[in-house]
């Protein structure tokens, strides 16, 4: 087991070791990177080493290793998920000076939200995930305005799938999020409350690329019962956001 | 030459690859991909799909490949980078409000600075590097300031090795080298005009973590010239932002 004989599986092996680090969990020793891949721990201890020979790795104090810059730098510097951030950041900072809460931005990604971008507001509801963070896309707003602005294939091979809950307030009828999702495409904007934490509100509305497909989903996170959420005015502030990034991204040419 | 015999030299060829890819180059051919990497094009072609079937890269349009969502996910969700660019981009908004001039934050890795975070201002003067991009310490003001607040061992192996110049304004003795960073040390921060582009000025200084180590250099690149640059406006309003920055890394643990 000391090497591969395919690259397939060296390439299989590094993204398994990666994936092992979250962002609650940024330092491993070899032996947890072993347990958390299922590598066998001279295996995992020699790759994390190759790793960090050329910067995928980085060794910090206590034998821990962390990602390293190398690949952040890999990643970043043509990455199109750093390019809808950064266009949609100014909107974003808007739509978080005016209201005052969390603001998200994703994308699809098979079943799952993908966030590439969020503003925080310290003292605001707690939020599940981060940057670089997942959420099934029936279960958060953002992902709830993707599905349903999404091809059909996509949200029937979705609804044949299990519908998982959280906190027993979501859908797990199919026809009953197929109606939902209906409602989001003819309303344009998604409203989900409690689906992942009992009282906290998502509202999401799509964002548009140069052509008139969907590209990300805009949300924000809020207490449940809200008043401007009652009263419209968050998904104004997130349709005039959505607009101007969808401008920008226009006149940019991505 | 098929397969890589050993794991090693897939990570390389790996890390080849994603190297290709920049910012003015974010699409290119398996074609592309063995030119600019050295690769014999079946091993490029061979590889390139490998990574998209995991995807660290994506199919696009006319055969092209861009780096995948998976790479960028892997590399941002426990980056240090990341969290940096995160914790500094407030009080980088507050400079660029204040000033409007484009502002970036910087970390060393060898003998370059990698920009981690650049907010930038539509119509200011044209500047050379985008996030993730780098630049030789010596010629820009947040690598000088780092140059000359790192380890003194860093330094001296810097001045030894030739230094290039772009404009012909930037000092290729190292003894004048030498002189400016320790000028620049005494000081607290760097200027430099011309080294990278003549009508424009750089000025920077350094960011401190949670002990009393620089962490990165905090750098506003405006004309030269600038009445603010002159009168010390600049200045103050990088050390107001880095000690706010220092205080959040403190106050967050990191």
């Amino acid at each position: 087991m000391a090497n591969s004989p395919t690259g397939e599986s060296v390439l299989e092996r590094v993204d398994r070791i990666l994936a092992a680090f979250t962002a609650e969990d940024s330092r491993l020793t070899g032996g947890q990177i072993a347990a958390l891949t299922g590598l066998p721990t001279a295996t995992a201890h020699r790759l994390a080493r190759d790793m960090a020979r050329r910067g995928w790795l980085e060794r910090v104090e206590g034998g821990h290793y962390v990602v390293g810059t190398r690949l952040w730098e890999l990643a970043s510097r043509s990455s199109r998920e750093l390019d809808l951030a950064r266009t949609a950041r100014p909107f974003m900072g808007d739509i978080h000076a005016a209201l005052r809460q969390h603001v998200q931005l994703g994308i699809v990604d098979g079943r799952e939200v993908l966030l590439v971008e969020r503003l925080s507001q310290p003292g605001a509801v707690p939020v599940r995930a981060s940057v670089a963070g997942r959420l099934p896309l029936h279960l958060s707003a953002t992902g709830l305005v993707l599905l349903a602005h999404g091809p059909r294939e996509h949200q029937q091979a979705y609804l044949e799938a299990p519908l998982s809950s959280v906190t027993g307030l979501s859908p797990t009828d199919p026809a009953v999020l197929a109606a939902d999702l209906e409602r989001i495409r003819v309303q344009g904007h998604a409203v989900q409350t409690g689906y992942l934490e009992p009282d906290t509100t998502g509202i999401a509305v799509p964002v548009r690329g140069r052509g008139d497909q969907v590209v990300a989903g805009l949300g924000v996170v809020t207490r449940a019962g809200d008043p401007a959420a009652r009263a419209g005015a968050i998904v104004q502030a997130l349709h005039t956001a959505a607009h101007g990034i969808r401008r920008t991204l226009r006149e940019t040419g991505r």
